[in-house]
Formats: structure tokens, sequence, C-alpha cells
């Protein structure tokens, strides 16, 4: 699979929208902000959710979701993805008649991004996994993985204010996705797994957000031993990360990083400090939206 | 009401965990991660939802959870707020009958940060809100503001992984409240102004967090009309303060910022030049966790 099969579009005019507004100087400005739509998720006729997104992969987005819920299994033949983009709807019809009706029952809000709706039995299957021991990730790996994607064009770049998620493997890039809440964004990258049929062997997974609970739980879930951010922790996202023995690596960014569960998939073949600080070419966070105003 | 009335307690040895891992370099370290637990809140005897918090003000989430989602209405009589700490739980009792269920019905994920779930009606007072156009907003108290909040003791300097919510007056912060979520956060504070009386006039709103549909509702609904972030915007985000006549400021770092809605509450006394782009010493991001690490 080649790097960046799958990466964000910046120039898909449905994306983003250019507004006026003034800047600190009281100078007229225009600017580019993301668009989120509604997406309202069907399964077998059954209404699940309603979902904010920026709309690009709304197949996938409806089959990650499903199976990140537990509302689909692995095994389930689905037999139809019916999207109407005027109706804002997708609806998913499967063989097997579906046990959804019981889960939406219990629903704990999560912490992370939005929709970070978890059901009651998102756990059920979680304690039964068994990650991949043998996996690695070389250092020289996660600094060339982070340098491509913080120089790769992207909604973020362009308008700021949305989160990425990409699949990697070894220091390849291959599915980027970028969406309002980072749970979509991930739940488009396992509809993407299931639907073409890719692996999470050999897999590493690259999350712009904060490493809570519900990625670490999703991640866990699609079978991917590592977990890498640029941004930080919270204590749950640590302790689910142990308990599944998850490599999990936050605060990414140039040279350093902070691994605080499976320390021992990391090889330190990389020297960092020839990497350097991480400089102003790379550097996500708005400052480079801004410019672009 | 004096500057700081509420603020961070990053020495509550609650709300953050001290955790071991390694660096980039394969050295052993300890890092501070914030804590989130569950907290159920139940109205009248009816759960409504499970929230995942930092647990520091359970009585003020949960009356500005049911406030910002109109389960409560303004003039509604709370006899009772039952927080169980041990069970998890947080009860809120009123005289008035509620009529939740139906409002439970229909839901919908937004995009912003978890507990995103906007039920169905949230938006039935929204149109109807007008807010202050006698209000202004300084850029001299902007600056000030933005200076003050950064450079405040906070989990966010102490752990990373944390949004804060800041309501203001002119160039004071008075009631600084962090969660993992930013919804929390801003819940927390229209609760804790419900219960002290706190009015909405002069007030002014600072998040850390993005500016989605979900913050300018709820500021909206809070009858706050000025909301700054030091993050970016979502289109729908801009389209609902343009709606409600809100001033809506983003990417407020430094001296830059940009006014996409509401720009003619801003009076322009500062000079930018004279401010400089955010320095180290004010930068948030994870950065200062880091080297706290």
């Amino acid at each position: 699979m080649k790097e960046f099969t799958v990466c964000p579009d910046p120039d898909d005019a449905r994306l983003t929208r250019r507004v006026a507004g003034v800047d600190q100087e009281g100078r007229s400005i225009e600017t580019a902000v993301v668009v989120e739509r509604p997406l309202t998720l069907f399964l077998n006729g059954q209404e699940i959710v309603t979902m904010m997104t920026i709309g690009d992969h709304p197949r996938y987005l409806a089959v990650g979701y499903l199976l990140n819920q537990n509302m689909l299994r692995a095994d389930d033949e689905i037999t139809a993805i019916d999207h109407d983009d005027e109706l804002e709807t997708v609806v998913v019809r499967t063989k097997r008649k579906t046990d959804f009706e019981k889960k939406l029952r219990k629903k704990t809000l999560t912490s992370g991004c939005a929709q970070g709706t978890v059901f009651g039995d998102l756990m059920e299957k979680f304690e039964e996994i068994r990650l991949d021991p043998e996996a690695i990730l070389k250092t020289s790996w996660l600094y060339a993985l982070t340098r491509k994607i913080n120089t790769a064009p992207s909604l973020y770049l362009a308008a700021g204010a949305i989160h990425g998620c990409v699949l990697c493997e070894e220091d390849r890039p291959l599915l980027y996705m970028e969406d309002v809440g980072r749970h979509n964004a991930i739940d488009k990258i396992a509809g993407y797994m299931h639907l073409e049929g890719i692996p999470a062997a050999g897999k590493i997974f690259y999350t712009t957000g904060r490493l809570t609970s519900e990625m670490v739980i999703k991640t866990v879930q699609m079978r991917i031993p590592i977990l890498i951010s640029r941004s930080g922790f919270t204590a749950w996202g640590v302790d689910l990360a142990r308990q599944a023995g998850l490599t999990l690596i936050g605060r990414a960014k140039g040279k350093r990083f902070i691994a605080l569960s499976g320390e021992r998939r990391i090889v330190f073949d990389a020297d960092p400090a020839a990497i350097g600080e991480e400089g102003a070419h790379s550097r996500r966070k708005a400052s480079v939206a801004e410019d672009a105003a």
C-alpha cells in the first residue's frame, strides 16, 4: 500500500468556506473555516445517531462508527450502504438482525471529542483483545511519520480547527483522514480498513488529538498495537492502554515524546539530537492557518 | 467580584496523577496526567447522563449541564443537589416536574468535545435570545485577559490535555474552570453563575477550545455577548454567532486575533505592535507540560 493512499483534499470546495471578518488591526480579512454538516446514520432502518462531520467519507464513517461501537461485528455481512447527500442520511444494511437497541439504552458521554458517546458494552470486547506482542516502533519511523504528516497538505493547514488521524506502517503514512471530531476521523479509518480489507497487522496509529479513554479503546478494538499523538494523556487513557498492552506515546513534537505504556515495543534507533526542536515549518496549531488568513 | 474568584487548583491531589514512563532518549521519567472520573447525573430520580469529568465541581457541573440543555429553566426552583462522591452520582431535585424524557429522545452528537450531545430542542430558545447590543470589548482587555489566563497556575500547565473556560469582565478573569472536555468547563461556569447569582450583563467568555456550534449555542444561552478563543472556527459556529449577534473572536494568540461575527462591539484601543508575538512564557499547548515532565 503506497504512502498517502488516502489524504486530505484541502481544495475540495465542499469542505471549507471563505468567510469575511476583521483582524487585530481592524482590517478586513477573509479566512477559510471548516464546514460541519449533519449526517444521520441508520442501521437496518433504525435511526442510530446524527453526527456532525465534514462529510467527505460518509460510507466509511458509517461503517467505522458501527464497528467501533460494537453494533456491527467483523463477520457481519453488509448488504448495502446507501448515502443520500440531499437527505443527509446514510443507511447500513446487514444480513444479520442487529441488536443495537439494547446498546443504545446505556450511554456514557466521554471526555474526548463529541460523538464521544460510548455505549454501555463498548468495553465488552476490550478485555478479550490480545495486541501483537511482536510489533515494534522504531524511533526513526516515529520522527519520519510526524514530519510527513505535519507537512502534508491538509484542511488543518488550510483552515485549522480540525483533527487528523493517520494509519501508518513503519515510516509510511497510508490513510490520513481529518474531521471536526477526532472520533469521526478514527471511525472513517476503521470503516476504510473494513470495507477495503486492510489488515491491522504491522500498523501504527497516529492522532492529533488527546489520548483519552475513547481513543485508546477504539485503537485497541481496531487491533492496532501502537498509538502516537502530539497531544497529551488522561489518566484513564493510560490505565486502559496498560491493561491492553497498547504502546501509548504522547506529546510527540520535534525530537520529544513520552511513552506511558508498552515502552518495550520502542526501538531507539534515531538520535534525538539530530532531530532538533519542532521547526516553524512543521509546527501544527493554528499558527499556519493564521498566517494564511 | 474579584479576579480569579474561582481558579484551577493544580495542587489538588485528586485531579492529577503521577505516572512513570520513558522519554525520547529511553530515560525513565515521571509525568503528571489529568484524572477523568465518571459522574452520573440524575434529575428528580431520572438518570440523564454519565459524564467524564475531573470531578472538582460536581454541583456546578450538574446544574450547568441541565441549564445548558434546557432541561432546567432559569426560574425552576432547585430544592436539593445531592452529590455522592463514592457512588459517583449527583442528583438535582426541582419543585416543578421536569419534561426531560421527551428531550432525551432526539439527540445529536456534535463535533465539539464529547458530551457534545445536543438534545433536540436545545435550539428552541436560541432564536429568541437578544444579546446586549451595547456591550463592548476593548482590545486592551482582550490582551490583558489572554496574558493573565495563560500565566495563571492551572492543571493545563501542570499536566496538559485539558480545556479551560473563563468568565471575564473587562480586563479581569473572574471564574476560571478546567475540565477534560470544554463543554464540562462551560457547564460548570453556567452552574456557578446560576447558583451564586452572577449576572451575565457585562461579561465576556474565554475558551481554550474551538469555536464550534455547541460553544456558540451555550454562550448565547448564557446571554454572554462576547466569546473569545485561542483556537479556530467551524463554519456552523460562525453562522450561529452571526444569527445571534454574538461577537466571535478566534485564533487569539499574542497580538493576533480574528473576529468573524459581531465585529462592531470591538474597540481597537491597543497597539498590537506593542504586544508582540506570543512569547514562550505565555504559550499554551503541551510545551510547558513537557518541560515539566
